[in-house]
């Protein structure tokens, strides 16, 4: 994650690790992440005064995931709090980029870092345009540096 | 459990435990029956002859599950398999009921049994009819004694 | 569930649908009810004024679960605050059942209601008895009717 | 993937998508890949002749996830059946990195490739030597070209 990808992260949401979420190693299973990146990226795009919901059900578009990835920095245990620092790296037409970084609240410790790329697609899985208003509060969130 | 339910278990199904299923306690997390009675019932359906992924793209027609309950016996641990027993213990009109028996398959060992309680609903998740060859195939799989 | 254990409900906790949590059918898949209601035990022990988390680490014990349901009474969909109401239904010797409801925050429309039982096991997972003190706060929390 | 990496992949392993693992968006919820990724790793390394199960309980060592990636090409749907292929795509001291390459049974269709990469860990999640006979089974498995 370079500088200017850092410089678009601009919302901040928490969750509290579930025992669901841990596995016999007594930390958490780490496809968990991929699912709270999805928490962060929904949350990020609420504060943007935007509702993926409506995207669903009043455009009929959704943001398919194309590629995610993580890295993962330490483990993050059972009742912790965490983090989730979610920004949009990257739009341009029906493509966006969401960068993610999660953190132990107690301590600030980054935990695990990751991306992921989405393309608009209509009911069908078909590609789709990105909706005009979503496509303006998305390019307006990010940072003049990154891309 | 009753006799008379036990008698209508009528197919098996496997799966082996995976890491995501398992906690810090270092045994399966005990939501994940849940979905595996789900496996067995999607197995147990089909055993019928039927398919319940055409039941609802073909008929429109879904089966919501109303109620679940789950006896845990003894833990199941990651890579053990299991064997998923189902059958179908009571069904009338848009009303099925389904028993649930898993075993560890290396001494089958009974870790857990179960039921789920399903009605038949349509895309609005409105009660709808069962479509009338699935009705006529649950009811045959019945033993005579139940209800 | 009675008004005698409806009275011990007493703590309440907030979870959003996650987009992992629905299924095809469009609302949420029903094992996800059986994570919440951990999330609401976890935070009902958390207002006693205990620590789960620490009975796990300090005391050696755990509580496993031995028996789970639920009744579904109407769907949870992506992106819906929810209100988990949990309380101790019961509790002797080694054994706690936790009684639970989950509502939708924006009506107060009742989705699901269970129970759980457990019982205090060791690291071996065999009944152990329930430490003192989480003993003594888990009756104090007990309205005087029910059991 | 390249060609040199794809050499590598050596076992095949077949799950069904289960209901659980849908979204709302009809198709598999994205970050079930990653738990399939793990299906197929564990039965690679069985058919390696070794047991990770094994590893754990009696070498005292994890193999804990540092990273990993999926790039999604065609969504898999309820009740497909699925072909993961695994293989050690590197392996040196205590550092091993798998690619996976997921496939509809019905037509072949690549629907989803990536990779993971793991270290060695001892019980309090501490950098570890991969024990010999693993270390020495894994590369073996390695086609000569790989890094």
């Amino acid at each position: 994650m370079t500088s200017s990808t850092n410089s678009t992260i601009s919302s901040e949401t928490r969750v509290r690790v579930r025992y669901a979420e841990t596995d016999q190693m007594g930390v958490v299973y780490h496809a968990n992440y991929l699912v709270w990146f999805e928490v962060g990226r929904v949350e990020h795009i609420r504060q943007l005064g935007l509702d993926y919901k409506s995207m669903e059900s009043d455009e009929g578009c959704f943001i398919a995931v194309v590629e995610a990835s993580a890295r993962y920095k330490a483990p993050a245990r059972y009742d912790d709090e965490l983090i989730i620092r979610t920004g949009i790296a990257h739009t341009r037409g029906s493509i966006i980029r969401f960068d993610y970084a999660v953190h132990r609240a107690a301590d600030d410790l980054l935990l695990c870092e990751g991306t992921t790329t989405h393309i608009v697609v209509d009911r069908q899985m078909r590609r789709a345009p990105m909706p005009t208003h979503y496509a303006e509060a998305f390019r307006k969130s990010l940072s003049g540096t990154t891309d």
